[in-house]
This record gives structure tokens, C-alpha cells and sequence, in this order.
């Protein structure tokens, strides 16, 4: 292995340009890596053990003891910790004002099979989510009310995109993720208990009607179509949140948080 | 005047330069217009009776009974109603499946003090909100929740950029919005009744304690500082949800619409 320089200020480096194609899910897909920016983001990495592949940091960030912290994690795990330059890092980040840290991370998935539903009395579930804001966001909520993680169903957006992962706020690396065909997640779901719970602008049921049951998923559907027929039938419960309004749907990630939080709070009264 | 074409085909085209050029925030100040996309929202904007100067509408989208109501419209109040190719309405979006029908409006603006604040029992006021998605979804939350606007308080995003408009599904044009620096709020605000509501890492009220008292004003802060310590000091109460996991704090649309339906269902169970 040709060793790599420690510190790159070269945008032609070839690292910078591997790197940055990594901001494609072909790229991704094919290194099985992936980018997260911040040192706050990295810092939960690090906590909840995934300590990245390549760390670059910017050389006036150097002194900083967190990031101190993250070099000595990563050189110790065998990885890369690069010094380079605040432009190097707004060409690896794509933002104007990139971050001092940005990690290369090795992709994981968690098996539906290998997920411990008592180990979290709320878990979510989303079909054919296109949004990878909306993602983050979510998995965001995910984290904020003790869910244990989010079962992607069906073609959503990569969790492992750059936006995704920068909405997370660090909950990419907290919360499971998992991801399955709907058959294949029913199939895991009534091989044991848990109570799905969809929203549905046709559901009849007022969402704070229902005394929830946990483990209780909540099932969000896609941005723009909702869930399909078949999948609300599959339901155990469909609920609707109050619209006043002249629309008739709430932004996926909102509706996420609001039912989510309307479960999180019925266990805190009881 | 020179008499505008009623169908455009060619990029090069005068008019079609023109409106592109209002995804830049300076050249939306500069006209005074926006753009806002999609049959739906032009029809809710049409509803709420703003009628756009210009509509553009692809040619095999010519016969929908709603495109040509929009059409009659935009005619009937002396605006240009123009017909054009999918590929045009590519370029005027910036989006890979243009909408078949793009608007371009006036920008309008509600003044601070023609705010009616007795019409409604909600309104949403937001400090250097920075994402234009965000707002969006905040506008389209408030809409849903029966609140009567959203008050944009010192520097934020545009509430006319594309992608604000988009998000907010409509919101843009059946939400109040007005602008103003904190301290013109603030003197507007202790003018009559209101109750000023901030949510804060630091509060010590859980935000399901207290009965909000109508007209509720929920104060979100900046997506990275939150909100300034004076701006705390003003608020009536400071409410905090419960964070269960690594992260402190909610997407700043999550955490003003979690906030929003606990205001909502106290005013639906009293």
C-alpha cells in the first residue's frame, strides 16, 4: 500500500478526488463509503464507535482537543488523518462554509432480522421517502424520542447521501438503519409484537385517539403519493392529524415528529 | 408595450431569460415577482385570489380544465398567459420533473400592523431562520394548524425563493407574512394580547405543562444558534420537549410543528 500523505493541499491530490465523488450514490455504492461533515457529528461518531476511514481536518482546527481526539481514534484503528486546507475541505463538502472536520465513513446496515424490537418502544418506518432532508430529519426525530431506529421500505433515498446525513445531525450513527422490501419488512413485523400505525388523509381515527401499543411503528409514506392501498390495509391503526388549512398533508418528516412525539408523550402519562 | 408571444418555444426567448433569472433573490427584489410551480399551488393561489402576471403551461397540459381556468384568469386580470414545452419549463425551474404549470407573481408582504392577531389563536414567529425549506415547511405547518402567518424576524431567508415556495405546498399564499427586526417586533407584539413562546435547551418547562393562552406566538430561533439570550428574556415562557437521545436539539420545522399541535389539540380538548 503506497502510503498517504499527511497533509494534502493539492486539489489534483488523487484522495481529494476520490473522496469527493463520494457525494454520488454510484461512488458510494461502489467504495462502500460514505462523508460526514462537523466535529460535532463526528465527535457522536466516535461515541457510538464508527470511527472513520480518512479524517481531514483544517490545519488551524489542529490544536482543537476534540480533534485531537478524532486523529488519535483514527490512526489507532489503522485509518488516515489528513491535515489540509479550509478550500480542500469546501471541495470535498461542497458547502460554502464547509466544516473544519469531514470523515470518511465505512457504510453499514443493520439486517431487519438483527433488529431487537424490545429494545426501543418506538421504531419508524418509511416507504419510498425521496427526500434525503426529509431522511436526516427524521432519523434526527428518531434519535430526539428514544426510537431505535428506521426501516427504510421500498426505493427510498440513500441514508448515506450527503444531505442526509448532514439533516441526521449525527443520528445516521445512533439510530438503526435498516432496509427491506415491504413483504420481507411484514413478514419480520407479525413474526413478532409491534403495532403498525400509519397516517392517512382517509383514516378516520383522530391521532390522539388511540392508546398506542408498544412497540409501536409508525409508517410514513412517500412525499407525494402517501402510502399505497395495500399498505394502509395492512395497518393497524390509521390515523389523521387536524388539518385546519386549505392543504390536505403534512411535510413526511413533520408528520413523522408530531405522531412520534404524540406516542413518546402517551408513555410519559402513563 | 410590445405584445408578448402566447407560445414560447425557444430558450433564447426574452421573456423565458427573464424568469429564470428569478431563482436569484436579487432579481426577485429587483422585479418584485416570484416564481411558485405546480397545478396545485396555482390553483390554492388562485383560490386565495392572487393571479399570477405570467403562467407558462406545457402544451399537452392545455386542455385540463384547471390550467384553463388559471389561464382565464391570468387573461381576465391583463396578465400573459403562455404556452410552452416541457423542456422550457425545465429551464424556468431548475427542477428535472418540471411541474406542467409555473406562475409568476407579485411578491406581497403584510405589514406588522395590519395584522389582525384577534383572527387567529397561533401565530409563528421565526428568528435568522436560515433554510429555505424550512420556512417553507414551517408556512406549510401553520397553515394545517390554523395559524394566521408567520412573522420573519431579523435576517431571514427569502419567503419567495424557489424552494421556500415549494415546501411550503401552497402556504406561501394563505399564510400572512410580514417582516420585521425584533425590536419593531417586539414593541408590536406588547401592543395587545399575546402570549410570546420560545422553545430553548435551557428551559425548565417541559412544553406539554403549560395551558398556552391564545393568541399564541411560537418563537423559533436560528437552525444553528437558537435563539439570542435577550430574545429568551422577552418570552412569556420558555418550554423544552423532551430529547431522549445524543442529540439537544429538533430541526427548527419539527420542533415548531411539535410545539404548534400541542397549542392545537390543547385549544381542541377545551
Amino acid at each position: 500500500m503506497i502510503p498517504l500523505p499527511r497533509s494534502i493541499t493539492a486539489f489534483s491530490n488523487p484522495l481529494v478526488k476520490r473522496v469527493r465523488t463520494l457525494r454520488d450514490k454510484k461512488h458510494r455504492r461502489d467504495e462502500g463509503l460514505f462523508l460526514a461533515e462537523g466535529l460535532r457529528i463526528l465527535t457522536e461518531a466516535l461515541e457510538a464507535g464508527h470511527i472513520p476511514a480518512y479524517v481531514f481536518y483544517a490545519s488551524d482546527s489542529a490544536g482543537h482537543p476534540l480533534v485531537r481526539d478524532l486523529v488519535h481514534a483514527v490512526e489507532g484503528a489503522g485509518g488516515e488523518a489528513i491535515e489540509t486546507s479550509r478550500d480542500i475541505l469546501h471541495k470535498l463538502s461542497g458547502k460554502d462554509n464547509p466544516q473544519t472536520v469531514l470523515g470518511v465513513f465505512a457504510e453499514f446496515a443493520t439486517e431487519l432480522n438483527a433488529i431487537d424490537r424490545a429494545s426501543a418502544g418506538i421504531w419508524i418506518v418509511a416507504q419510498s421517502l425521496r427526500d434525503p432532508g426529509n431522511l436526516g430529519t427524521i432519523l434526527r426525530t428518531g434519535d430526539a424520542v428514544g426510537a431505535g431506529g428506521l426501516i427504510l421500505v421500498d426505493d427510498c433515498v440513500d441514508p448515506f447521501s450527503v444531505e442526509a446525513v448532514r439533516a441526521s445531525m449525527g443520528a445516521t450513527f445512533t439510530q438503526a438503519i435498516a432496509q427491506a422490501r415491504w413483504p420481507e419488512f411484514v413478514r419480520w413485523l407479525r413474526s413478532g409484537p409491534g403495532q403498525l400505525v400509519g397516517t392517512s388523509l382517509r383514516a378516520t381515527h383522530d391521532y390522539l385517539e388511540p392508546a398506542y401499543a408498544a412497540p409501536t411503528f409508525i409508517l410514513v409514506g412517500n412525499e407525494a403519493q402517501g402510502l399505497p392501498d395495500a399498505y394502509e390495509a395492512e395497518c393497524d391503526l390509521l390515523v389523521r392529524m387536524p388539518m385546519l388549512g386549505k392543504a390536505d398533508s403534512l411535510n413526511a418528516a413533520v408528520a413523522t415528529a408530531v405522531m412520534a412525539y404524540e406516542v413518546l408523550n402517551q408513555r410519559r402519562r402513563s
